[in-house]
């Protein structure tokens, strides 16, 4: 029984893959690992541009330098899709405990923070251990107080750990707002002991009175923390001087490698080109630029154009919000129909250890021909609940499938969104895996007649 | 024959330490193994003074700090020794690539160095491998350049991969201004892949003029390295704005615990006080100060007094050249004769892993005793070669013997003279360890006869 299903999937997936498929897959993994391909590509990125936070200069320079890539690595054709961002700047932040004792403090201001007053704050220090516990506190407590969100984030391999934190930094500078709170600061989302402070998006609500935000080193976070179990009251100068600079103009830019067959079905990889202005990004994403791009690239190099089209979308402004995902998703509505499938690597250079999907299910036994030809590089077969990644997670709802090539995470939160994001965090070996990995899904999608469309919806 | 070696030391070394030492040795160890005192140590002076460097109100805020805290603790004696050192404040430091491709890096102004002009210097950058490859420079290639000496440090356990690079840290700016350079960065000294970058104490030739020293983070001197590849001049911008403030008094703090019947011999041991401004100096070296002040004062505690005097030691300005240290020497110059051992900890807080002596040979059979208590904390018997500590290096030349209790250095390059040494990067169960081993082999060396002076000359 069990080797007759066997053999029916064989004989099942034998249907999508021609039989010189082989070969082609083997030539282009030979190819990719020999490659350096997108561990140049981030180099160049990182140190040619550097840091590329949403309609700064950096920014300006990112989308010229990428266009410039891709011409140079020979797709076929070149473009970008005009997306209007906010440019906000950090400025400077200071933070220092001026009671029980003195200690100046490694802050950062959170993405999209008002301004203090030119010369900071001063206030008690109220700490709380969630942005929970923080609303179950009452005004008479939090009135014109700092609030201090004390929560830690845990490592793990899939960054499970971000979610139950990442909501304080989110969210916390209004619920401090709506109980009269002068200021929010939190301990930073990130897993490192360091003393580097990670910034991030947060919010406002246009109801609530905007404070500023801003983020501890972990060890600062310590640091205050300690402060507290003196049972005397917690004094802090916070000065931030982020400010906004008004609406510009950031592009999402395109890449294709023109489908030799069916041109008009396409296959979409991407990952996005902005990021925080302290680091150069690299991880962040640096690395999901590189490894998009070269999979392309090495894919026409090696084995010529696909029969679908293959398309790289460098999202804009990943991080204020998806502002680019969201401008395509609306640019190409009436397109949308013919992406086969998606995929996003945003989440550093980490090896991939998983496959998942989201396929019709008359598809699912293609993820078994796709998890074939990936599980030489370590590769499990996952689930079909993918999500694809953050710029790409408002397509399953418009039924366009996607894939998740999942990497491992367990060092990422350690330098996410700081200073600390450079390219030596990048190992070359584990970039190519994810580059072989993305070649290799890319082609095998992009050069069969398997159609996972429409993507079923996620039960939860 | 061998087995009578073995006897005959085994009723030697019964010779050194009294029926009753077991008992106590053992209550001492217990009562270690469920303190955390020297950790509590480090983290109140960490958090509660901070950064230290000589001659700062932090300094002065640590001198008085030692001594409530050593008063605090039981010691029988507290007082302290007067020492003039040079106040230096760091001041903004900035540094730019220009060209071929702007690049914002991270740098550090080196201990000592003089300033650049208000608006700091631009000019093209040399390369250089190392210090000896500096040195074979011409006046013609270095001229009004700037000197970049792009050395690596090694990572290694005993930390030997510091000295041949450190040198670079130390001469640079002399040889660099001796082929007329206007300045000089140095890849950091330190073994992390981070964007920290690493001061240290450098050096001027009252010969040679005085040009500005930094140091670039590993990742930014990766950065810089980068830049070369492209084959064209590299230019930066550099401003380093230092200050020297004249001199100031600190202070070495002294702490005893005084003789039950030998008052005037004395087991010193030490560590120093002062640290880096950017941090808060607890690798280096508020660990060393936890240690040595727990291990005494455990002792009192648990055993009372010793037969000899317990002198702790925590010595100023170490990090500008030992000047405490030196003081001490000098002031204490007909006192030294009556120290029987002296031992200080400055490696961070990593497990002992081995116990070096510098003993006159007749006292070598006591080092068995030694080992044979420090042997279950996981420490092996070393070497007759120690050096002991910074502060100590000078007293084996007067003759005074030393112990070097080498603690693993694996990661202590990792964060040291950064912003990020800081309490989190000390594991409770190390520090533990090293309180419990100063704590033993201080009571051993101060509740028994054995006397290993003079030291011996070292044989290299």
């Amino acid at each position: 029984m069990i080797k007759k299903i066997i053999f029916s999937t064989l004989l099942f997936t034998s249907c999508f893959v021609a039989a010189d498929t082989e070969s082609e897959i083997q030539k282009l993994k030979d190819t990719s690992q020999n490659s350096l391909l997108a561990y140049e590509i981030v180099a160049s990125l990182t140190r040619e541009v550097g840091p590329r936070i949403a309609g700064s200069e950096g920014d300006k320079k990112a989308v010229a330098w990428a266009e410039a890539k891709l011409q140079s690595l020979g797709f076929d054709k070149v473009y970008k899709q005009p997306v209007r961002v906010r440019n906000w700047s950090r400025g400077l932040a200071d933070a220092s405990i001026l009671a029980p004792f003195e200690h100046q403090l490694v802050v950062t201001a959170l993405g999209g923070s008002v301004a203090t007053p030119d010369k900071g704050i001063v206030a008690e220090v109220v700490m709380v251990d969630s942005l929970e516990d923080l609303k179950t506190r009452s005004v008479e407590e939090i009135k014109d107080k700092i609030v201090f969100i004390n929560k830690r984030m845990e490592r793990d391999r899939a960054g499970r750990g971000y979610g139950p934190v990442v909501i304080g930094r989110s969210r916390g500078a209004i619920e401090a707002a709506m109980l009269e709170a002068q200021a929010v600061i939190i301990r930073s989302v990130g897993t490192a002991q360091s003393r580097f402070a990670h910034t991030g998006a947060m919010q406002y609500n246009p109801e609530v009175e905007k404070i500023p935000a801003g983020a501890l080193s972990n060890a600062d976070a310590d640091t205050l923390e300690y402060m507290f179990s003196k049972q005397q009251p917690v004094k802090m100068h916070l000065n931030v001087q982020a400010k906004e600079h008004g609406w510009q103009t950031s592009y999402n830019v395109i890449g294709e490698i023109t489908g030799s067959a069916k041109p008009e079905e396409i296959v979409l990889i991407a990952a996005h080109l902005d990021s925080w202005d302290e680091g150069t990004g690299a991880l962040d994403d640096g690395a999901g630029v590189g490894i998009v791009t070269a999979a392309a690239s090495l894919i026409k190099s090696t084995l010529g154009a696909a029969e679908r089209t293959i398309r790289v979308v460098l999202y804009a402004n990943e991080e204020f919000g998806l502002v680019g995902a969201k401008e395509y998703a609306k640019a190409n509505a009436e397109e949308l129909g013919q992406i086969i499938v998606a995929a996003e690597s945003d989440f550093g250079a980490g090896k991939i250890y998983q496959l998942d999907t989201r396929f019709a299910s008359d598809a699912l036994p293609f993820v078994k021909e796709l998890h074939k030809h990936l599980a030489p590089l370590g590769i499990a077969e996952g689930t079909n609940t993918a999500t694809g990644g953050p710029d790409i997670s408002m397509l399953p709802a418009k039924g366009v499938p996607v894939v998740s090539l999942r990497q491992d995470g367990t060092h990422y939160f350690d330098y996410h969104h700081t200073p600390n994001d450079t390219l030596d965090k990048i190992a070359p070996d584990d970039i190519q895996q994810n580059q072989t990995a993305y070649a290799v899904f890319t082609w095998l999608m992009a050069n069969s007649a398997v159609d996972p469309r429409p993507a079923p919806a996620l039960i939860k």
